[in-house]
């Protein structure tokens, strides 16, 4: 059975569900940041999903970056699936701005995290699920 | 018509030409680091490319990431499209291990890049090229 990271699970709220895919959003107010994670068991790497899986998860991972670009107007879209300090296999996708704290620097390992109020974050989760609705099997976790 | 960004060309060497992407191999001796780029004009995020090419882009970042790790037996693969300073659409691919020297921490903006002997830059270059043949549209440059 799939089973969150507890590490990941700590660091963000559930969005909802794609077919393959869990939606995340980071609780950390300095980028508007999402995390995919293929519900597979003991998968590190995108290569070990079937093809199928993979089709798919890239078919999420577009359709979400697309879209958080559109609402939060970036100026960049950094998508990276790291896996050096959690392993199980999860697909950073960080809206990026050319004023944000650590442009153009990568985003991970620098800093401290800055906790959302929660009824912003509340209000994100739900403005992101609304976008994703009734695309790749998105099922709203709000 | 497509021309790869000056710093990716000066910072690389072609290893050549899958169907939609140009291989480069980082002349940077710290990490096993190749990068793609779609042979696309003015595309700076994997969701501006067509459905099709996106599909193609995958599959040819899918298979070099899965060669990469068996060639070189790293702990961790990074996949990223970042874009932050070199706007031009390119998808890193780097071997981790957990002895190198910024483990666990991303590659990007640390340190400073260490060259390789050219006799060992050459034969990564060919030993890359050499898993690459055959797949998905590969045309060695070497």
């Amino acid at each position: 059975m799939f089973r969150l990271d507890p590490r990941l699970e700590k660091d963000t709220i559930v969005v909802g569900d794609f077919a393959v895919s869990r939606l995340l959003l980071a609780k950390d107010s300095r980028y508007p940041w999402c995390i995919l994670v293929p519900k597979r068991r003991d998968i590190t790497e995108l290569y070990q999903l079937t093809a199928a899986e993979q089709a798919q998860v890239n078919l999420e991972s577009a359709f979400l970056g697309q879209q958080l670009m559109a609402l939060y107007r970036g100026d960049s879209l950094n998508v990276a699936a790291l896996g050096n300090v959690v392993s199980q296999l999860h697909i950073h996708h960080v809206v990026r701005y050319k004023t944000d704290v650590t442009w153009p620097g990568p985003i991970w390992g620098v800093g401290e995290s800055e906790p959302y109020e929660q009824e912003t974050l509340i209000r994100h989760q739900a403005e992101i699920s609304a976008l994703m609705a009734n695309n790749f099997g998105f099922v709203s976790a709000v």
